[in-house]
C-alpha cells in the first residue's frame, strides 16, 4: 500500500446501508488516517496531489466520494447532517476507529457536524476555507450548480485572488490536478450539485437563537486555515471559529482566496506537520518543553 | 559573541542624539538582526529567555530599551511616532542597515510606524499581540501606570487566560524571566509608564477619516501572532491587520491572552522559523516548489 501515490492508487469500493462508496487509500499504514472531505461540486480528483502525497509520507490518506457524488452510488442528501451520517456509515464499513478529518468548505461543515455527533471517532480537525453553522454571509448566493460548465474560470476566480502571483499559483494547481492520468473519478452530477448547494445554504442560515452555541462542544484540537481574501467563505468565519472553538489554532494566509492552502502549500504543509505532530493537544504540554539553551 | 545567551550577555550602551540607549546583542553573527521592541511598562528582562535564546540560534538578537525606559537615558515621549524616531536613531548609531522587527503590543505599534516611515530599514515584521492605528477597543481603559505594583498578578491576569493550563504556563514563564541573575535591567519609572500609556491611547484613537488606510503601504512580509482570548488587545485587531496588510500571515492560538506566544512558544518558535526561512517573501515562490513525490 505504501508504494501507491495520489496518481497511482486504485479506486476501491465499499458498501454501507445499501450505498456503494468510492474511495482511495494510500500513505503510511498503521497511522490514524487523514480523511479528506471535499468541497462543493468536487470529487476525489479535486485534491492537490502535492498536498495528499506530502501528507501521505507520515499518515494514511483516504479520499472518498460521499453518497451520490462522483463514482459513489446513492443519492446526495440536501442536509449536512445527512451527509455526515453517510460519512459515518462509510467509516464504519472500513472499520475505522479514529480518524483525523481534513474538511474543505462543505467538507469542513461535515467535519464539524461529525465532531459534534461522534466526538470519539475524531482525533483532530483540519478546517479549510469553511465556516460555522449560521456564519457570516454563508448563503452562497454567488454559487450555482452550473459551476462545472467552466471549471477553469471557476477555480481561477474563486480559489485564487486576482493578483498575478495568485493566478500563477492557480494555473500550477490546475496542472497538478491532471497528474493522475488513469482511473479518474466520475464528474459530479447536476442533481448532486443542486442537493449540495441546498445543504450548504441550509448550514449557512442564521439560527433564530443560539448562534455559534454548539462550537464550544467541539473540543478536539483543530487547525483552521483560511485565505484573507476568500470570496466564497468570507474570512471572518474563520475568525469566528477560532473565537468559539475551545482548542483551535487559526492560520490565515495573505493575498489568497478559497484555495489559500494550495497557493501557500509549502507553508501549509509545514503548519499541518507541526499541528499533527503536537502530541495529544494543540496546547503544548509545558512540562515537556525544555529550554533550547542549557 | 555567539557564546552569549539571554542570561549572560552584558548590557551595552550607545549614544544617539544625546540619549544613551541600553541594549543587549547576542546570537548568530552576520545575519539580519531581530530587533525586539517591548510592551508597555517592560524592559529588556521582560522577554522570555526561551524565545530569545531559541531565535538566537539562527539570528542575531538585539534587545533594547527605548528612550526613558529601564537603563536607557532620555525621556519617554508620549507619541508612538516619536518613539519610532528614537528607535531609528538607535539603529543608525549601531550602523544597522536592515533589521527584522519583533514588536510586542506597544512594540508592534512602533514596528508598524517604522515600516511605514522607513520601509527600507525593515526586512520582515513579527507583530505580537498588537493592533492597527485606530483599532477596535484600543484605548486601554483597563491599563494604568501602577501595573508594576503587582507584576505577578498583572502578568497572570493579562498575559494568560483563566484556564488551568494557561495559568500554569504563566507561572513557568515568570520563573524563566528570573533565569538572568546578574546585570538585570532597571525598572520602568512611573513617568515613563505614564508617557507610554498616553502614546498607546493616542495610537488607539479612531481617526476621523481613513481608518486603516495606511496599512496597505506596509508591504513587508509580516507574521501576526495573537491569542484568541487576548484581554489587552482584543483579537479582532489581529484579524483587521491580516485583512488590510498586503503580505501578512496571521496565526491565532487557542485559550490564550496577551502572552499567547509565550504560552504556545513551542509552536510559535516553529512558526517563526518557517516564516523567517521563507526566502524573500511570505508568498512561496511557486516555481521553486517541486512535487514532493517524483
Amino acid at each position: 500500500m505504501t508504494s501507491y501515490t495520489h496518481e497511482t492508487v486504485p479506486t476501491q469500493f465499499v458498501e454501507a446501508n445499501g450505498i456503494r462508496y468510492a474511495y482511495r487509500r494510500f500513505g503510511k499504514p498503521d497511522t490514524i488516517p487523514l480523511l479528506f472531505l471535499e468541497y462543493f461540486n468536487s470529487n476525489m480528483d479535486g485534491w492537490d496531489p502535492d498536498v495528499t502525497n506530502s501528507l501521505a509520507a507520515h499518515h494514511e490518506v483516504i479520499l472518498f466520494d460521499n453518497a451520490g457524488v462522483g463514482a459513489s452510488g446513492g443519492k446526495t442528501p440536501n442536509m449536512v447532517a445527512e451527509m455526515t451520517k453517510q460519512f459515518v456509515a462509510f467509516c464504519r464499513a472500513l472499520g475505522l476507529k479514529q480518524i483525523h478529518v481534513v474538511g474543505f468548505s462543505l467538507g469542513g461543515m461535515i467535519a464539524q457536524q461529525l465532531a459534534l455527533e461522534h466526538p470519539q471517532l475524531v482525533g483532530r480537525l483540519i478546517l479549510l476555507g469553511t465556516g460555522p453553522r449560521g456564519g457570516e454571509d454563508m448563503t452562497f448566493t454567488e454559487l450555482s450548480a452550473e459551476e462545472q460548465a467552466d471549471p477553469v474560470a471557476f477555480l481561477l476566480g474563486a480559489f485564487f485572488s486576482p493578483s498575478e502571483a495568485s493566478q500563477a499559483a492557480g494555473r500550477e494547481y490546475m496542472k497538478r490536478l491532471e497528474s493522475r492520468k488513469n482511473d479518474r473519478d466520475l464528474p459530479v452530477s447536476r442533481d448532486s450539485a443542486v442537493a449540495q448547494l441546498t445543504a450548504i445554504r441550509e448550514w449557512g442560515t442564521i439560527p433564530a437563537t443560539g448562534r455559534y452555541a454548539t462550537l464550544k462542544s467541539i473540543t478536539h484540537p483543530t487547525l483552521i486555515v483560511h485565505g484573507n481574501k476568500d470570496i466564497v467563505v468570507t474570512p471572518i468565519n474563520a475568525f469566528i471559529l477560532a473565537e468559539h472553538l475551545p482548542n483551535a489554532q487559526l492560520i490565515m494566509y495573505p493575498d489568497s482566496s478559497h484555495g489559500a492552502f494550495y497557493q501557500h502549500r509549502k507553508a501549509f504543509l509545514e503548519h499541518v506537520r507541526i499541528f499533527l505532530s503536537d502530541g495529544d493537544s494543540a496546547v503544548p504540554d509545558q512540562n515537556s518543553i525544555k529550554s533550547s539553551v542549557a
